[in-house]
């Protein structure tokens, strides 16, 4: 593993660093934010994946969260969207290849030789992040914006026992409905939209529901509403009768300026659930 | 005034807006926080000036202030630092020509013509604010970082009565004696060095001193410690006996991880001043 760089930031350290990946057969980067009480003792994990076109940069330096994660003593990882590099195969879409991962393993060409998100972010990164940094793995939690938000609410569904609580900003919610996700499913995985289940929120809390604590923010003036879909995430959760406190808050759009204005509330919910 | 764009943040608005101006004989654009008092009164501002090759974005997105300019119900103003434009002139240079305006009227050629950043930043552009949201001029503060630093200390002695406080993050503080001035001064004033001294944070300290609150933030690790002379100004401030905080902040570098860590104290310091 190599240290892209390291700054200091809130009292710990914001690092960058790349690896080579057995997952997505390439160099991955990610960003990590070690809060200063892991000198003394391992700290809980707060998972950040990020939306489309996003690196692990965008809300390492946007979403303001090493201010909370820093007050609450958690680490930060926020990993790369898709794979990287020159042979990694692409589109012209912003919104298929990279940048444009989904959080999927891909069983189609010709996106499977890299496209192995799931794995990737599942197993790959946090075994890394165990052997390398001074976190604590029994105490995880997930959150994602967009796109990202997708990704936290599939793993932390499909991943049972993993993370302690789940938070979404403006996730896609029932990407099997949606222009954000039919096309890029039908890419990574095929026609056999059974195999797309696993990979929609929406259906996963209809099939699986959900037993942490659950948190999702989107903005009444998302510019992306009928792609993101929340009614139908909602209504999974109503007529699941899950406990989850889902919010629509007026005038906000997809930007990162909605995401750090409801940061603060986002780490404090997870914090509740580390430290209980 | 054109609206560029306009996100809701914290409760407030974070704009993006650009105008034709008779300063710098170009279209300029400018970042704005106004916070959700401004529905109701009148607000104060703190301006924030940014560093070499930044424009009004930078800060805008990674310092995070707005999280606390919307707490302490104050509006922030992220300026450009310089003019823009094909027929502007430039240098291939980071720290000449385009986004290295340096807060000054330039009078030397090919500089002139627009490089006029002393009267945009001090006369046009808070007139421009004033006319068109909702602030009180009487109370202003004034940030920045780096060259805005610089900035935002000159502005600070040269404009006594103006501002209610200053403080600086990582600021440029004796360009006059430096390789972040030298070159720029002698380039925009020409070589006539008396001319320099008003664009000089430790000479002006020496010369004019101080009247209003002051506090500088600079990282002990900053890679650009010889450039920016943080012992120039403190010889001064303490020489003349200015009441000041200024404080070398353990591990910290030049990054915006190292702004933003302290933007909290910033602007409390800055609210108090304004709220006095």
């Amino acid at each position: 593993m190599e240290t892209i760089s390291e700054n200091r930031c809130y009292g710990g350290t914001q690092g960058v660093y790349r690896h080579p990946s057995h997952s997505t057969n390439c160099s991955m980067t990610f960003g990590l934010f070690m809060p200063e009480e892991a000198q003394h003792a391992p700290v809980p994990v707060l998972w950040y994946l990020s939306g489309l076109t996003c690196t692990h940069e965008n809300a390492m330096v946007k979403a303001g969260a090493q201010a909370w994660a820093a007050e609450q003593g958690i680490a930060l990882v926020f990993p790369d969207t898709s794979p990287r590099g020159a042979d990694v195969a692409d589109d012209p879409g912003y919104d298929l290849g990279k940048g444009a991962g989904f959080y999927v393993n891909a069983t189609q060409d010709p996106w499977a030789p890299h496209y192995q998100m799931w794995d990737y972010v599942a197993e790959e990164l946090p075994r890394i992040i165990t052997a390398n940094f001074n976190v604590d793995e029994d105490r995880q939690s997930i959150t994602g914006h967009s796109m990202g938000g997708h990704g936290a609410l599939t793993l932390a569904m499909g991943l049972p026992g993993r993370f302690r609580s789940v938070s979404a900003f403006a996730p896609i919610c029932h990407p099997t409905a949606g222009e954000w996700g039919r096309k890029q499913l039908l890419a990574y995985l095929g026609p056999d939209e059974d195999m797309w289940t696993p990979h929609d929120a929406t259906l996963m809390m209809q099939a699986e529901g959900l037993d942490i604590p659950l948190l999702v923010d989107t903005g009444s003036n998302d510019q992306f509403l009928d792609h993101l879909m929340p009614e139908a995430l909602a209504n999974a959760v109503m007529a699941r009768r899950i406990p989850a406190q889902l919010r629509l808050q007026k005038g906000y759009d997809h930007s990162y300026f909605f995401v750090s204005t409801f940061m603060e509330d986002h780490v404090a919910f997870h914090a509740e659930a580390l430290y209980s």
